[in-house]
C-alpha cells in the first residue's frame, strides 16, 4: 500500500465525513470566504462554523487569516493526493477480489455443464 | 458537483477515518477473514473489532455472514466510486484556484518589472 501519514489520513477523512465541511471546501474552491459568509450560507451559528473550519484547518485542507475583525478562509495547500491514492488502491484490490470470485463462479458453471453432459 | 448520497459519503468517509478500519479493508482485499482473525491481527478485543466492522458494514464497505459460531467478513459491493469522484472534483477546483493565484502573481511581477523600466 501507499505509505502515507496515518494521522494525516485520519484527519482528512474525518474532515470529509460531514456534508457541511464538504460544502465549505466546494465553496472555497469557487472563492475565498469569511467565516461570517460561510455561517450565513450554511445557515449555522458563527461558533458552529468556526468549529467546522477548525477541523478543516487541522487537516490542512483550509487556511485562515484574520485581518481586523474578519477571518478569511481559503483552500489549504493539500490537494488530497494521498487520499485519492488510497481509494485508488482499494478499488484495485476490490476489482481483483471480485475477478477471483467471477473465476470461481465460471469454474463452477463449467463443471456443472460437464456433469450435465455426462448424465 | 457530482450528485451522490450525502449520508452515504458521510458514512464512508467516517469509516475511512480510522487506521484500523482502513487496515481491515486492506486485509479483506487480500482474503476474507473472521472477526477473531481480524481481532488477533490488529491486537484488539473481539468487541472492539466488532464495533469497527459494524461501522464498515453500515457504510456498505464490508459484508459479514455468520456460519455456526464464526462470523466471516468480506469486502462489500461498494467500490468507493462516489468518494473517488468527490476527491477528483475537489482536486480540479483546487488546481483552478491555484492557477488563478499564479496568474495574479505573474501579473504583479509583470507590473513591477514595467515600473522598474519606467524609473
Amino acid at each position: 500500500m501507499v505509505k502515507c501519514s496515518t494521522a494525516g489520513l485520519d484527519a482528512s477523512f474525518t474532515a470529509l465525513s460531514d456534508a457541511t465541511r464538504r460544502g465549505v471546501l466546494e465553496q472555497l474552491g469557487r472563492s475565498d470566504a469569511s467565516i461570517t459568509d460561510l455561517a450565513d450560507k450554511f445557515q449555522m451559528t458563527l461558533a458552529g462554523m468556526m468549529k467546522h473550519v477548525g477541523i478543516l484547518e487541522q487537516a490542512g485542507l483550509v487556511t485562515t487569516e484574520k485581518v481586523g475583525r474578519v477571518r478569511t478562509c481559503k483552500l489549504g495547500t493539500r490537494r488530497l493526493d494521498e487520499e485519492t491514492a488510497w481509494l485508488e488502491q482499494h478499488r484495485q484490490l476490490w476489482e481483483s477480489r471480485f475477478d477471483e470470485l467471477d473465476k470461481v463462479v465460471d469454474e463452477l458453471k463449467r463443471k456443472e455443464k460437464n456433469n450435465g453432459r455426462k448424465k
